[in-house]
């Protein structure tokens, strides 16, 4: 941490913040300028709020300088992590592995029909919500564990691995044995006991970033997961709040290339959530992989006009078809490729 | 709900939207201009999403003209709501209601000398948390049940209420006992789980803004409490996040007038967190108050320069006494009250 | 300036660091810690950028220390600047001032009327645009030098000050007989080369901030008239761009507080465009002054239904007579008072 | 435009918000509901303010439904704008324009080289800036017309066209001979006189979008250009200001294919000053292309650490020849070419 004195600052001012530091376990170095006196404090003490001095008698400024969050940092990790899923995908490699299917679970022929659809496009993941948070209570609010069961049949039937979000600590048991991924939503990034639970699980999580979060934010609420011995971990995009309202958000493409540098962890595009609107779906699936993304999250919808939630923002099975393609084309420029479709491999 | 068509629209694309608008339930009027046709839907389906017919073929713009809550409109109760504690003490009266304490309890002595001030003062409630959420795992966390016994104890001999925040599901049994309010905090704004066990229960629930909730967000969050039930509810405004970074958030003391109007629900500032540096705190105090605010959540420490957390946005006892010297001189020019300190009534 | 270096710096990376901040006239301070060495440059060379250093190898983070304005910020005058007008009213005093008129300079029986209500309620400034800035070329762009005429001779007739907005260079010299101080609109507020003519005129100016703009940024467009020798400058909160659409803007309050601490200028607060519409308009200046305001820019209009610009903002003279009311008793609360009506003067 | 009354509004109220509708020019058709009147407007009157109608008494909402721009619309030329320049480059087909160069043009060495290594990298337009807008006065202010004359010589004699930004209306004359294309800055997309004049000039015009300005506010600036007659306009996307402090900005990269649906002028992407940091310029300026942009604007200095500005977010040479060479791999995926390098054409 860095403490800059104001130019007029007192002896006594300057040894009550030295005391502090101090107090707080730092070797503080002092540097005497003809106007200001700037204390230099060196050592990691295991927490401190550096705005405690910003509000200190006669403090000018004070920087945090060491990272808050240290198992979450590129240094920890430089290689990167790859994570592995059961059937032997990996994501974090060289690999762009895309999950895809309906927002809600509304029945078994949607989800089955979803399925068979995603896995020929291309996919690898089946997604969709067993518990949905809707933000009206008078919404939707999903099919819970036969949901799950529903999702697991149908991934199983056609190759693919299943992601779906957990809302609450108390799901997280009956979800186990159905998924292959938890998905941490937007709204739940700061739900700071829910993520701790997720730590002392030993299956992969992909947590959204909130809509409003900072990048620092996003690496303090992985530093939870990670801390509790949870490494499998991926990060999400998915389009933070702004004042343009042409788009549902304003997907953050410059948050890929900035936790690529930061993380050691994965970082996935949701560009259906970052736009909302089905046309602009595609071009921010390419940009997030042009711009270094390892994975996908799209909503897919067998008949968008007549899906329960989202299906606005929801391509149709073709749409996902041409997307991937496309995809694939682009993956070598970025030195990435895209797995093959299920179906070419069982053949 | 209207519906613009393209001024291209063709008869089959206005025919599919009709078909679909009276799929949900609505009656259908239709207006046929030179170059485009409007459509508007009358009456009230349970629920539907208007981007789902913004993306519909030929449709230029879709708007939803009904409030999608019910319960928290000022309709509902024009005359606004006012909520009654064990003590007597009105919330959404003629009375400004100042809440104030620390942000985190740290022990007995602490939380005893804070009550004593507070009371003094002139503040009803003794505000603390009992359970931290941080965005650090490696913060200091909170005392837990334990911290409710002293936050109980001491605010019975100073003649206090009780506010603290609850986190999670899990913790509303434990907290009955020992609390006179919920908070739920920003980052649970759309914890919809917590919420919708909150409207079970019988007792006031004081719910902060999101720090990227809209105004409509908030209000439909309030439906999930007030659907279950519970209408003992007030709104904060704790700021919300913006560009600016010379305060801790942005604190939009424009929500305040504009609550007033949309909802009958009282409606609190939380200058503490809405600007988060202590000097800054009174003045958005007296803001909030001269805006319409029907009370204050403010944090004071004994002595903030030694708090476990946020110590840089809590006052110093005397500041407290200060501010509410003044609001007692500004309530009047609003047409209000502050209510006299504890130790007057009790005398 | 500091620069943190990162943990595995070398020492050519560190020299090379070094080397440039002496070269901008810095001299450097070096802090050799157990795994980081941190650079302190002291001094004030005229200009640097520091995003400069932040990009050079094997720098972890660089810091700036001394504010980047000097004659705006509040050691410059410590006492505050007040402003004194040709009547002899000031402002930056003990008075609070209010300045109010219609958008738009619309004909002379409108500004004559609006006068002669303005100066009756108790404004002592007639504010009315006679140049518009439009954001679409198809709306009404103004009357010019024959407004500007309009407005001083109603102005004169009722004893009131006039303020009017300069939107280019070549519009300073033609405004100067007419006016009694300059209003930069918040889109100019960058307008770099026009702030600097305006350092060079005699006559107070009232700076806009600009929807995006941070309060550094405020008081780097500050810097520009101010160091052209024009220290007659107030600054004006007019609401920035945040996600909320309740309001036109929102309106951050907590900057008059903030530029208070920050800069010796007189700070006003504009409720009509920080809200925009015209019943959340008086208790935003409410707030604003009792968060320190020490004047209020306020849209009114005679008949605001059938105003050319920005009705929907604008209070009926009958609102704005109430307001005043309002602020009379306000003022004493916050140490201030608010000018008489201008007829009990004259009277 | 649509107007929804209150569900309680009095037939005096609706009588008078049609009145006010026609008044405007509007055919009025009314839907009386069970419980709400709907009053849609017909036709299209010159300007009117859609918010008038929401602060009329009775009134629950009111919504515009034609777009308030025309000649930008995508029906006014729904196969696109195609700028074509004197060396017979064209913006807006096939080929994307890859525009680079320093922020500020320094001397004519700097100027001579950037351009040798600008054409050898394969980019066809050199940028630069002599005249600045700095936020700090204390700031490097430009080179003026003398750097226009050092960009023209460096650009012929590398076979490259010239963009540069123009900051007033009193330097387009005295730009007019140096350049090709005139860049309206962040600053200046609402300085609408200066917009008014450039709409009368033959020349194009690079208009970048604010920095606080949705979608359709920069459609509105848009519009002052092309009703002066000038079509040969492009957009450019270059961040927007949010809460995340990680970048610069935070670069829109939806705005591209939003902007390219709505509008059928070519829109650039400026990752330079969307992200602001070197290393992150290459994969945004990938993603730009990926989501569908018709151009780069890119800065390079051929010593970045030496540059007089925006040396941070300046490329080296070698980084934009390899970003090149990667975007020239790209661009057949999205179903467009890049021009070969000059040295290949003139060889």
């Amino acid at each position: 941490m860095i403490v800059a004195m104001q130019s007029h600052a007192t002896d006594e001012q300057i040894q009550n913040v030295i005391e502090r530091m101090v107090e707080l376990g730092f070797n503080v170095h002092r540097t005497t300028g003809e106007t200001q006196t700037i204390l230099a404090g060196v050592g990691t003490p295991s927490h401190f709020e550096v705005t405690e001095f910003q509000v200190l008698s006669g403090v000018h400024q004070a920087y945090r300088i060491s990272s808050p969050y240290k198992l979450a940092g590129r240094g920890f990790r430089p290689e990167g992590t790859r994570i592995t899923f059961p059937n032997g995908l990996v994501i974090g490699g060289d690999e762009i592995v895309v999950m895809a299917g309906p927002c809600s679970v509304e029945s078994r022929d949607q989800i089955r029909l979803s399925a068979s659809q995603v896995a020929a496009a291309g996919a690898r993941f089946l997604r969709g919500g067993a518990y949905k948070p809707r933000s009206s209570p008078y919404s939707f609010q999903g099919m819970g564990v036969e949901g799950l069961k529903i999702m697991r049949d149908a991934a199983d039937e056609y190759g693919l691995l299943v992601i779906t979000e957990v809302m609450e600590i108390s799901q997280i048991e009956q979800m186990l044995p159905y998924i292959d991924c938890f998905q941490v939503g937007a709204r739940n990034m700061q739900n700071f006991n829910l993520l701790r639970e997720l730590g002392q699980v030993r299956k992969p999580v992909a947590m959204k970033r909130g809509l409003a979060a900072t990048i620092e934010e996003v690496l303090l609420s992985a530093e939870y997961i990670l801390s509790g011995g949870n490494y499998d971990l991926m990060l999400v995009e998915r389009g933070i709040r702004t004042f343009e309202t042409a788009t549902r958000n304003t997907m953050d493409i410059s948050a890929i290339p900035v936790l690529k540098k930061l993380t050691h962890l994965p970082v996935l595009g949701d560009p259906s959530h970052g736009v909302g609107i089905r046309d602009f779906v595609p071009p921010m699936a390419l940009a997030s992989v042009a711009a270094g993304a390892d994975g996908l999250l799209i909503e897919m919808h067998p008949n968008p006009d007549k899906a329960m939630s989202d299906g606005a923002q929801s391509l149709r099975p073709e749409q996902l078809t041409e997307l991937i393609a496309k995809l694939r084309k682009l993956a070598p420029v970025v030195d990435r490729s895209i797995s093959p479709a299920v179906d070419a491999v069982t053949a």
